[in-house]
């Protein structure tokens, strides 16, 4: 067996501790099954005085004393967010080391200058674990897919927001409350807004897409939305009609280019990702040879994220920096331009209150019928609790959901705004995307 | 970009042709991705005149032509069946080329010694195509899933029996009307033994569970039952009781050892495995770290295999014979004992049909309760069809299902025994094993 492989950890939060559980009470398996040992000889914290949950661990507050260890030839960034982990791993690659890392943000802001600069120094940059935690996506993407064209992306990847709205779907929870159980629970942070407003999942849409079209997919480029506006009887109508509802990041090649967006989205309750509930991710490709693929699992947490990971180290120890890199690596972007989301052609649900009048459905029908938006179903309820906007007492509030058949993006906007100015309209409830 | 490297293609059958049509008509998009153009330089045939679907293919019917030509680093295996597949790959790897497979049967029987022997040369076998078709399976076992211990992989890796077995419970078609449906279709071959006996699964799950459990598992320790003894009342009780059926493919670490089997079981429908429908398959597989992930897609056909056989030609092709292996290679087997059929401990369906007299489920009942058997529920049917073994006229018939707790399956086996020596019953339909 060859000498142990010298690892330097820098974080030791929840995945960072998992990471180093892993390597130290795994180590002899490990061994065995690579050929060679790991061993963790630096891990960089801010106190090395605060108590662990691993005790003898080799800590430094100094990061130089990872970075520039001589001895060390796999960096392992579990730190999150995007300074000074950018930084460190910059620093590392230019050391000639090579770098596995869990972070989403770096990685969809910086990841393909990271994977370049690697390449020039004959190193690599692994992030199997910055998207769906354990289960493996960038690894099938950097090589098990390679001779597909893939024409469309959908994934649950922020599983937060997932657990949150299975949580109103099952229990009829509104928002609040079910953002307030995910944050007993652990599965919300106390400023929640990353994942809650989309944007944890557009940085993983990000990744994905870059990996999946071969293009140079930046953060900016992906469209977003979160589920703060959701309301339970948004999933009450998705229901009686046969739909879920899930935050889907979509990455998609259409003629007018790439389309990135993260929106929650209305799914036929048969489709797969309907029924991936809870804290699970899936992601879904298509692919020309390949068809139809899934892989479905538990999307963060010390346990997911550490097995992606150490698998990363294992690839990484592989062989010596300098050595060719063990997976191939898209570093031959192909131009693709970004579309823009008011060219999204898709069906629409949008949910409204309107007093119950005669006349208002035929109203509200014909601004659709202006702007060429035709309309699949609608539903009415009345005597719906009127939270009208100025509470005039005495007259009775409908719900009324319009479900539309493919429509352009632009026109729907445009008839939202024009039906929130029609006197018998007291609010728009919502406007969600119908995927099939 | 390095020179292209040559590929040699044993095999131009349906799969075969996918792999010729996806390296040539990709030749371009595939260099671009890899750095380097992947050529086809030779293609052994049985008849260089047949017509063929693709034209101007570099034919021969000499082996020799194809496994000692120097300018040929990668040889792709399609041919299938153990033999000449396996004499050739052993001939590859002697001599120095790399090998891509997509034969479950060699692999199965002969995977850790032609692994073996390609490490002694410098070379690899890769075998992404051997199981689950497109969907990256063999990759995460290889590297994605090192760090986990892995309890269980429960998988659907047959296409054709899940095909049929979909139809019988989705349009109760019986047995032979469903496989005659799959033969027009081409989901199944004229010969169809292999599949619908459940002999192709155990052959995937030995590949899987060599991997999985770092054992050296061969397809004689894997027990199989196939799906021909289904009927369409089985999937009838299933849909009542919450149930599917599924031609499971089971590999579990027990305390007695590796439990390995493949036979029709019933699975709660809530479960994802449940909804894996038609020709598509899927494995779920459960680590300590990674906890449950699955993965999902077609696991057969040309472009599926095609997708995942080039995957391993551009994986093998990113170095030169006599460099080290890309993925880790799984070579230090663990000693696992096998555990025994007799063993397995859950639940079970039996379904049977009895004369219609008082005292008949007491009968049987008392069978359970002296076997120590303890029974969840009974479901009588009367009035079924007779089919009795003397056709007494005038008698009238009932189906009987009894489900039971856990229970051993040596038990379970007695007790079928004993029933079917009743006086009143007339025969067992099924009995099959439940899992949760």
């Amino acid at each position: 067996m060859s000498e142990p492989i010298g690892i330097g950890l820098l974080g030791l939060g929840v995945v960072g501790t998992g990471v180093a559980r892993t390597l130290l009470e795994k180590r002899e398996s490990i061994a065995r099954r690579v050929g060679r040992a790991l061993e963790l000889r630096r891990i960089l914290v801010r106190d090395t005085q605060r108590p662990r949950a691993l005790s003898g661990l080799p800590l430094t507050t100094d990061p130089d004393a990872v970075l520039d260890d001589p001895a060390i030839s796999v960096i392992v960034e579990v730190l999150g967010g995007e300074e000074p982990a950018h930084t460190y791993i910059r620093r590392a690659l230019a050391a000639g080391k090579h770098v596995a890392t869990a972070n989403k943000e770096v990685m969809a802001k910086h990841g393909p200058e990271l994977v370049a600069a690697a390449a020039a120094r004959g190193v690599d940059v692994a992030y199997e674990a910055s998207v769906g935690g354990g289960i493996p996506v960038i690894g099938p993407f950097r090589l098990d897919l390679l001779a597909n064209d893939i024409s469309q992306v959908t994934a649950i990847i922020n599983g937060t927001t997932n657990y949150i709205i299975t949580r109103m779907s099952q229990a009829g929870l509104d928002f609040a409350t079910a953002l307030r159980e995910a944050q007993e629970a652990g599965y919300a942070e106390p400023d929640p807004r990353n994942d809650i407003e989309g944007i944890d999942a557009a940085y993983k849409l990000a990744i994905l897409a870059t990996l999946a079209f071969h293009a140079r997919v930046h953060p900016n480029d992906v469209y977003y939305e979160g589920i703060t506006s959701l309301s339970p009887s948004d999933f009450r109508y998705a229901e009686e009609l046969g739909y879920a509802i899930k935050l889907l990041a979509i990455g998609k090649q259409t003629d007018q280019g790439l389309e990135l967006r993260v929106h929650p989205t209305f799914l036929p309750t048969s489709s797969l990702l309907a029924s991936v509930d809870g804290v699970f991710n899936a992601v879904q490709v298509d692919g020309d040879l390949v068809g139809r693929i899934q892989f479905y699992g538990r999307g963060a947490g010390a346990g997911p994220t550490s097995s992606a990971v150490v698998a990363d180290v294992i690839d990484l120890a592989q062989r010596l920096p300098g050595e060719m890199p063990i997976r191939a690596q898209a570093t031959a972007y192909e131009a693709r331009p970004i579309g823009r989301i008011e060219d999204v052609h898709t069906r629409y649900y949008l949910r409204l209150v309107a007093r119950d009048r005669p006349g208002v459905i035929a109203a509200i029908a014909s601004v659709f019928g202006q702007l060429q938006i035709s309309l699949a179903s609608i539903i009415q309820k009345e005597d719906v609790p009127a939270d009208g906007p100025n509470g005039e007492s005495g007259e009775t509030y409908a719900e009324i959901v319009f479900m539309t058949h493919r429509a352009h993006e632009a026109a729907v906007q445009q008839a939202r705004q024009r039906i929130a100015l029609l006197p018998a309209v007291a609010r728009i409830g919502s406007v969600i995307r119908v995927e099939d």
